[in-house]
């Protein structure tokens, strides 16, 4: 057994992200105690069914009280108000991080809020699942995942961003470091401009009129069905990262649809070659995923035919 | 071992599709023979290396020679000069099928050159992964998936489309029948149109000057990856598809364009109930999928992490 990197951590929010963090941690005896809080009477109800967290505490005061590292892990939009109301709570010389997919409006909504005795270390770990919930947690949800860094500012501890890194390489991330606004553009790309083209697919589909619902289903494996993963995600985590990585998301979509027509055009003037010629373009980037470890090269993501 | 359903079958193009059915046909010992053809020499000594068909021949015409059953499994825009080289040596009374993803201009394209005393049932067996040519195939392909048979014409003999039926449902496929232009709409939803925006998609990440495809590639779990997937698919066949089904595709990608302008406003006036609404509807359609066994319901396709 290692010497944790932290005494006590507090999860504010017990979705999959804390809940996988809590059983990475548990895995890696990287912190005392955990304790954890969420709004709701029965995530905390269920958090204590199923042993999430080594405390799991009815206010959000109780849980940060004496905490050396704080997460929120909460959706973006709420970010804000949480830090507000535990600022006064806080430890002094504590670590203030955050699990949030957006990073610009998450430093704006929670830095003002916190003290001037405590550190402020953004992160973003790019990992998770189209489940959500307490239970949905488990911990190697962050091995060989990527974990994004962003100081808050440039007078950030060094010392403090050590020890950060330490608990995400403890549960089995890599650790990547860079800007606010930089991480909101690269995420667009690689996540949300994603997530809002999956939703869009899966919204068009359900809402034809001249093929239906049943159609979609049974002959979804033609390709469609990969889709449906990502536009399975958390409601209310998916408005609030479009509603606060606005700009960023918007350029990427407008790229995207500047690309698309150019595609459509090519269809409909018969433009075999300038298909093909994207077609196989594309292929190096997989190739490029499969060689970082980031996917399975197996068939079909080796989900294999299911069992009627 | 059931008695076959065809005493010579002969598969012309021998990809991934080709390959599969071969080892299926052999599991469920459906027919005496399989003959295969490929018009590149390097295929067809693939194919003898390793076994896929019984007999490998150098030119079309020895393949289909007194084969009950033809399967025409070469890309959707060499349909029509494969059926004209081979029309002159069928056996009177034979089968022609084929596996093409577009259906009206396979019948428009094949059609003509056939002799009238064989039978053309065209099909669509809803399959495939990323991976493709004459090793990718396997025996589980179809196993739980749908074929779509699509009768050429109102005359089409029921006894030969009952005995292409027995065939797929052999190799472990659920059958169902449409109509040619019914098909090509439903598969634009299913597979065309999603195809072609992860192509875009993929094509537009690769395409950024601010962000690097390193950053791409490492950063890819948070959703991108899952399109990378079929954007690998084989760029000759997507080219084809496209071209051959350019109404419906582009019909789709108009009512897709459309949805994505209305989430961009939302999310430009900051509409988050518009957003928050649209995102929950989207679950069911996976439920629906995941409950009639076309994909499974481990979270992240069951990838789990890959070990660095």
């Amino acid at each position: 057994m290692t010497k944790p990197v932290f005494d006590r951590v507090a999860l504010i929010g017990l979705g999959l992200i804390a809940s996988s963090m809590f059983w990475a941690i548990k895995r890696g005896g990287l912190a005392g105690e955990v304790t954890g809080y969420a709004r709701s009477q029965a995530t905390r109800d269920t958090a204590r069914d199923i042993g999430l967290c080594d405390r799991v505490c009815d206010t959000v005061a109780d849980a940060v009280e004496g905490a050396d590292l704080v997460v929120l892990c909460v959706p973006v939009g709420a970010m804000g108000s949480v830090a507000a109301e535990m600022a006064a709570s806080l430890k002094s010389g504590a670590i203030i991080s955050d699990v949030g997919s957006v990073k610009r409006a998450v430093i704006d909504a929670v830095q003002p809020h916190l003290p001037e005795d405590v550190h402020f270390v953004p992160a973003h770990p790019l990992a998770g699942t189209e489940h959500s919930g307490p239970e949905s947690g488990f911990a190697e949800l962050y091995d060989n995942r990527w974990c994004i860094i962003v100081p808050a500012d440039k007078d950030t501890s060094p010392e403090a961003v050590a020890k950060l890194r330490a608990l995400w390489e403890g549960m089995g991330a890599n650790v990547d470091q860079m800007d606010a606004d930089h991480h909101d553009l690269v995420l667009a790309v690689t996540s949300h401009a994603p997530h809002l083209i999956a939703y869009t697919m899966v919204g068009v589909a359900d809402d034809l009129r001249r093929v239906t619902d049943s159609e979609v289903i049974k002959y979804s494996a033609a390709g469609f069905r990969d889709f449906t993963r990502i536009a399975a995600s958390d409601p209310t985590m998916w408005r609030d990262v479009f509603l606060n990585n606005k700009d960023a998301t918007l350029e990427i979509l407008g790229r995207f649809t500047e690309e698309l027509f150019a595609l459509q055009r090519a269809i409909r003037t018969g433009d075999g070659d300038h298909l093909f010629d994207y077609f196989t373009h594309t292929r190096a980037i997989r190739r490029g995923i499969i060689e970082a470890g980031q996917d399975t090269e197996a068939p079909d993501f080796g989900r294999g035919a299911p069992k009627s």
